[in-house]
């Protein structure tokens, strides 16, 4: 099983309804806490699966996720209420808690999501966002390059295979473009292919575009919502995350991914929190 | 007491614990339903109100909205659940509900939403997307004045004054530009200002983008998510919509608005259902 798929795993809690379990491991945090895409990933699947079990579609359509609290890795529970099946369109919510010391439990995040069949919606494709133009992966800077104080407490790096533009890859030697925006090729590291379930981890995982703007410090998702638009094919997958409007304390990030094919498979917008330098 | 004002008001329901109901007239529907900007804004302000009751900050600064079945004129009720009050950030959800005809009760939409002190994430201003150049607003053409068979059922008309600009406005002609855009002033009709509060009604108060693309047909919105950004001044609000990505059953439909001083005060974006009609 691929380390993707593992981490994914929903296991029945006997005694608790249809409460499902996750094991969130090691690997997976950014700092302190399990990364947002991860835990994104993981209640979109919760609230897909739920669906598609209550007579409804199986992908996920959109999702919205309001983060609550710090996860940790360790057991975490998915409680989905399924709010509507429809013909077209079905809707979802679930509650991601985590154990406490205490013998309690605390609320990481709280989802929506819409569940339909894609591929009755996805085509014919009209018109979409152009793929940006950069450098082939070979010619791209790999985020495993970077410096080891920077790199080793954010452990999903070594999930994945990142190759960043160099065009928008001046943060990491303290020269930021100040355009706000980073483009990188994104895979699996272990060559799991990317599929329709790993796309709220995709649009999650670049570092963030403040990073870009030359606010180095953490950038806590205030609200994320993510559209997927169509199956991606397999092979790499091309991200670019914007902002384009920007206060001391707030700014968006709008994420797009194209597959192989060219096609636009994701989107997505998150308000975060941001500690601007002050103009120089 | 204003229109708008009017149908935000939210009444304690005697022996329904935190419930509060609202009435929503028959002056806001849009075709069959009520408008679901409306259903935004009263959900964002049961939200806001019941953070500020805890202890937390007042404001909206993020929502998301589920829409689960048709509205119609007549009451509403409103149940939030507070999910955490920060120091910085409170989430809250709600759950807006109608009764039915069978005695029972029906859920109408489901929102999340982020809500803290505005003000102290709102400055200072690093960078934000300029407004579009169009008309003054006795330059562009009123709603008021297209033909009353498409007027009459969408009576949110009459509470607007809503000026298209006249680049963007051949959709009512039959001659869509093609481009996937909209953009128009806008404000209440009775001279009511804009808050923070009306920001949602506003951000979903245009005709849909894909008016523009030649897909006059209903766009059912199947996610929606706002960010309030700042407080507006008084006076005139310009608002564009856009479109990037469409497929024959798809598109995304991003809002920004301006206030009168040209600052950013809301953006959002929300995945709609279209019958784009076949290529010519």
């Amino acid at each position: 099983m691929t380390e993707f798929d593992s981490v994914m795993e929903l296991t029945p809690v006997a005694g608790a309804g249809e409460r499902r379990r996750a094991s969130l491991g090691e690997g997976w945090v950014i700092g302190a806490g399990i990364n947002g895409g991860v835990l994104m990933a993981l209640g979109a699947r919760a609230m897909a699966g739920a669906v598609r079990a209550a007579g409804g579609g199986g992908d996920t359509l959109a999702f919205s996720a309001y983060f609550l609290s710090a996860s940790a890795p360790g057991p975490a529970d998915l409680d989905v209420e399924v709010l509507r099946v429809g013909r077209s369109f079905s809707t979802a919510q679930v509650a991601i808690t985590q154990p406490t010391a205490d013998g309690g439990s605390a609320e990481r995040v709280r989802m929506l999501s819409t569940v339909a069949d894609l591929a009755a919606v996805s085509g014919p494709l009209h018109r979409q966002q152009a793929p940006p133009a950069m450098p082939e992966p070979d010619a791209c800077l790999p985020a495993s390059a970077g410096p080891r104080e920077i790199l080793d407490p954010i452990k999903i790096l070594h999930r994945l295979d990142l190759r960043l533009d160099p065009a928008t890859a001046g943060f990491g030697l303290g020269v930021p473009t100040g355009r706000g925006e980073l483009r990188a090729w994104i895979r699996f590291a272990d060559g799991r292919e990317p599929d329709l379930g790993s796309l709220p981890f995709f649009l999650d995982a670049l570092p963030p575009v403040s990073f870009d703007l030359g606010a180095m410090g953490w950038a806590p998702t205030i609200e994320f919502s993510g559209h997927l638009r169509a199956h991606p094919a397999p092979g790499w997958l091309r991200t670019r995350i914007t902002t384009s409007n920007v206060t001391g304390g707030l700014l968006e990030e709008d994420c797009v991914i194209w597959d192989a094919t060219d096609r636009v498979v994701a989107q997505s917008r998150q308000l975060a929190g941001v500690r601007m330098p002050p103009a120089p």
